[in-house]
């Protein structure tokens, strides 16, 4: 069973996590019953997921074919070596790690209004920075590329998320992984001790 | 279907890749017909992927339910800005990744020797300073812990790679690209250039 102590309900930061990562897993299942697993990028919108690939493509025949979908995304923030708290056993070694995870039925989407909004939502979270023409229905320009991409928008019927930043260790555990963390200093290392501090059953509403 | 210009073929190119990222999704189908994806720690061992749990999760549940199964391991490179090749329309933005699918069945491994020698490789790899005691069933600390702890192995029946790094982009938009992410350059944006380089079909066997 999932472990509670790491659920996170908080939308805001399920939201803010889905807007941070740029791609995730599409889980299909294919006609020959097997589970089909796509990376790509994506952006949360209006409470959907959306993203687009060709016509063509494999992706949307399987999609075509099998309308019950999961989408993963996940982002490991620490490899937790064991000796931070175990000077012998290999056992305590373990990762800290952001993932939310969702399940939905897949849509095309035929709108040229919708399809322009997904589009640019994505080109808003993944070039944030602009640098191109807004992406409308009523630009020729745009009018026959919105045609001619395939759209698909994930109708999310159960979204879970599990943020594992130690909630289960005990306090001394925790105390010794903090300063191992303090101390490695890699690049995401503060971020996680300041998470771990957030998600701490024993520290709740103090940061 | 499969886009065949962004194959890789080399195993080793492929075995590096595996040991270089350390975490895949497991996709699974559950028993109500849904596909599932776990994000999960691995090592690709002997030909397998090897992974561990708790024998009382969902996860093996799942896997004792369905043994057909799907791994899929994916790191992103770049995301390439439309801008780089086109200074209007936003439909060249696209995304440079490796990515490695595998269909397998899943088995649980009961052996004590494949266990810890399937755990020593995810230490090995996770874990490479060291820091713990060598992991043997004949070590009477590991040997209850090797009993206790649920190991997986999927035997891998495919297993395909697509490196993308604009093999499909003809001369004059990759030589933008390469000019864009050298003139940006974020932290894996040299690298990706060799990248381009490397799997560039007109520059096939110069690197």
């Amino acid at each position: 069973m999932r472990r509670t102590e790491f659920s996170v309900e908080e939308q805001a930061e399920i939201e803010a996590f889905l807007k941070e990562c740029s791609f995730g897993y599409l889980g299909t299942v294919g006609e020959d019953g097997w589970p089909h697993l796509t990376p790509l990028n994506y952006v949360y919108r209006n409470g959907h997921i959306y993203f687009h690939g060709s016509r063509r493509g494999a992706k949307m025949s399987e999609i075509a074919a099998a309308k019950n979908v999961s989408f993963a995304v996940a982002r490991e923030y620490a490899i937790v070596p064991s000796y931070f708290s175990d000077p012998r056993q290999a056992c305590p070694a373990t990762a800290f790690f952001k993932s939310v995870h969702i399940r939905g039925t897949a849509e095309p989407v035929e709108d040229l209004a919708e399809k322009a909004d997904a589009l640019s939502g994505l080109m808003e979270k993944l070039q944030p920075e602009g640098g191109y023409a807004p992406i409308t229905p009523d630009d020729p320009a745009y009018r026959g590329e919105l045609k001619g991409v395939s759209v698909v928008r994930i109708n999310v019927s159960e979204l879970t998320a599990k943020f594992k930043f130690g909630q289960n260790m005990d306090g001394e555990r925790r105390e010794k992984v903090m300063e191992g963390l303090q101390a490695r200093g890699r690049p995401d290392d503060a971020e996680t001790v300041e998470l771990m501090k957030k998600y701490c059953p024993y520290h709740q509403g103090e940061a």
